[in-house]
């Protein structure tokens, strides 16, 4: 097999066989097919496009490109969730332990935040003594025994993604579906879970710009399921405002804590309820999601789903006290709010705008060797719909920087204030 | 200005600018682009294209990306000849004599054969002590002295094209027209001639296959030149049947020789005075095309272009001895005739099959290590249109090699018989 001929098939527009996948991927990892040839077929696939065959063949050669975890050991159906990212983006911390404290074993592996998304990593990390980085062994012992471990990814699994991605970043070949699509499922099908629940957010704060996209990517994954015999779904929900009313690190912990007494944002709230009991139902814990609807609403009244979280921090070293009492965590030493200067309705809120403004302000990372303050970011009081009167706090910026102005402007412009009521259409569609 | 958005904007099709161009020809010479992002950037050209103006940017700045020859202190239009490659092309070396005889400056810098293709130089090197590395210096006295030299392209000369090169023949992305035509016009630029004649070749034994990729490359070749206001022509000619009747280096010679005192083939004899006629136009020598072959046919006559094609191999060093007496050459060990099994007419004879014999049978490359054997070749007794009997000679194979059964099967098979009489449609375009 030759890789110029790999190349000149899929810039002419054809169909790559598995054989050929299965050549490109175990070569380039190996070294033997070098940077400069992998990625013109990149840009090829990403011109031309890949068939869901010939995507599945990637993801599995992908998946099988270095270590797979097994989670056979487990009892029951192990799942797990994945978000393609966003701003205030914390549901897994919270669905995690609502449905672990109902019997499903959620075994995720997590990744870091960069440029205006958030990472769930992070987020845990702010909890003075969070280990997220487990064994093997103890992630699938601490699934088997409380339900429930979120760690970093293992090294070992999947180089290829690996290789391939910071190839993909340099080259202009991110946001192409098949590699998007191929890139997220492999590590997710070689984490050994049974059942994935995907959330592919799209919106000005997401990977993807437009709900059309979104669609596309979520069915591509969810047929990369059919076609290797995974249950996967995928919720496509928006970001095109922030999710929750809190964006950076232990700002969102704390609002994790408040979700989970059920005293969180209606549509955090609503959203962790939902995907809850999607993830229930592949779990087979209950037949239908309205009987899991039901039993969600209730762990978070009677603190089932608040108990398992503390559970869940201190069987990873995490200190509970913080939890506890989360005035414990520290605090940025400038609070700067911002005010509406008109009465009206919040008409628009750009997530994007508010991502980057809170990474600005020190709660994320511009390149991956940053370093993150863990008490910076903004929370929101106002999100789109709401009422707003002129003198009116619409959010605040919390920072240890002192240079903001540039900040506050920013921040004050993400919000469009119109003068008739709006009410926020939020389409929120299950692929399977 | 940043690679990944230059990256970006081809391929999503749109049309990159002067300065893009510019930043991404400059910034890869020196290293700071990647081989791995300019191949992604030259899969997105293959695909997505370049407009006219785009391609011009281009040759100009690989043309600037390192020496350009000054040809200005020799006197009137100096010339140069390109052809695109083929099998038994060595019109450069008749009619170069056929122009220089009647006052034209052909000032050319050639390339070595490769694969299929036969290569100027290979075949000026068969004449022993024929120096093809000419300095600068050299080379233009020798040009304002007898009006020709043919050397090997100085390395100083457009390295842009050199490093792309060798990346497109590993990524899949050689045969994109606006980078043939702007690797092929910065080198012919570069090399200081006022005039150029290009013959771009089209069936089985060229680059392009089709005579509509040639007429396209031809286009974009002269477009370039109106765009940098150079004088340039293009002929758009047949390459499904060799060129002459011998192939291979010093076969071929015999043939340059034999043309040059006008007992050569008619279809190499006429696209030698018909492009000559051309040159000497654009070399503003004769106000017609038809004045000027008058006059080339006369000094094909009367000896003047033989003599001159002497002054040239004496003035490279070679010996003239084997141009007066070209049995002095040496002859392969096997000579093997290739018969008809039939009556008819020739209605096909491969082209590339023909080269790839040759170059098999050791008349060349098959990498660019492997070493010439200048005696070996075919010479064709028949061509396309002619009438044959059963039994009758279509060619003979020369070679050192004793391993030629499945070679001498090759050849049998380039050549079709048909019962009917066949005429050739041999259609030339001139693109100006």
């Amino acid at each position: 097999m030759d890789i110029i001929e790999i190349i000149e098939k899929k810039r002419d527009g054809n169909v790559l066989s598995r054989e050929e996948i299965h050549y490109f991927i175990s070569e380039y990892v190996s070294g033997e097919i070098k940077d400069y040839q992998a990625s013109a077929l990149l840009m090829a696939i990403y011109i031309r496009g890949m068939n869901d065959e010939e995507t599945s063949y990637l993801t599995e050669e992908m998946r099988v490109s270095g270590d797979v975890l097994d989670l056979s050991d487990i009892p029951g159906v192990k799942v797990d969730k994945h978000s393609t990212g966003g701003v205030g983006d914390k549901v897994s911390l919270i669905l995690g332990p609502m449905i672990a404290s109902l019997g499903a074993h959620l075994a995720k592996m997590s990744g870091r935040g960069l440029g205006h998304t958030g990472g769930t990593l992070d987020k845990l990390e702010s909890i003075p003594g969070m280990r997220i980085n487990l064994t093997e062994e103890e992630f699938k012992s601490q699934v088997k025994r409380i339900g429930i471990s979120i760690i970093g990814q293992n090294e070992k699994l999947v180089p290829a993604d690996k290789k391939l991605y910071a190839l993909r970043d340099v080259t202009g070949t991110v946001s192409a579906i098949p590699l998007i699509a191929s890139s997220i499922m492999s590590k997710k099908l070689a984490s050994g879970t049974d059942a994935i629940l995907l959330d592919v957010k799209y919106g000005s704060g997401a990977f993807m710009k437009t709900i059309e996209d979104a669609k596309k990517l979520a069915i591509t994954m969810v047929n990369i399921g059919k076609q290797l015999n995974k249950d996967v779904k995928a919720e496509v929900t928006d970001m095109s405002e922030p999710l929750g009313m809190a964006i950076g690190n232990n700002l969102e912990i704390k609002e994790v804590i408040k979700t989970l007494k059920n005293e969180g944002p209606q549509d955090l709230t609503e959203l962790c309820v939902d995907s809850g009991a999607i993830l229930l139902k592949q779990a087979k814990i209950y037949d239908s999601e309205e009987e899991a609807k039901i039993h969600l609403r209730e762990n978070l009244k009677n603190g089932k789903a608040f108990n398992k979280f503390l559970e869940f921090v201190e069987a990873q070293g995490g200190d509970t006290s913080y939890i506890l009492n989360p005035d414990k965590f520290p605090i940025s030493k400038n609070i700067i709010p911002i005010y509406s200067q008109k009465d009206g309705y919040v008409s628009k809120l750009d997530a994007l705008t508010i991502g980057i403004s809170s990474m600005k302000l020190g709660g994320g990372r511009e390149t991956l060797d940053d370093v993150i303050d863990m008490s910076a970011g903004i929370i929101l009081n106002k999100k789109v719909g709401d009422k707003v009167k002129k003198g009116e706090l619409l959010c605040e910026l919390h920072t240890n920087k002192e240079d903001f102005e540039e900040i506050k402007e920013n921040v004050f412009n993400a919000f469009e204030i119109s003068s008739k009521a709006f009410k926020k259409n939020n389409e929120r569609i299950l692929i399977s």
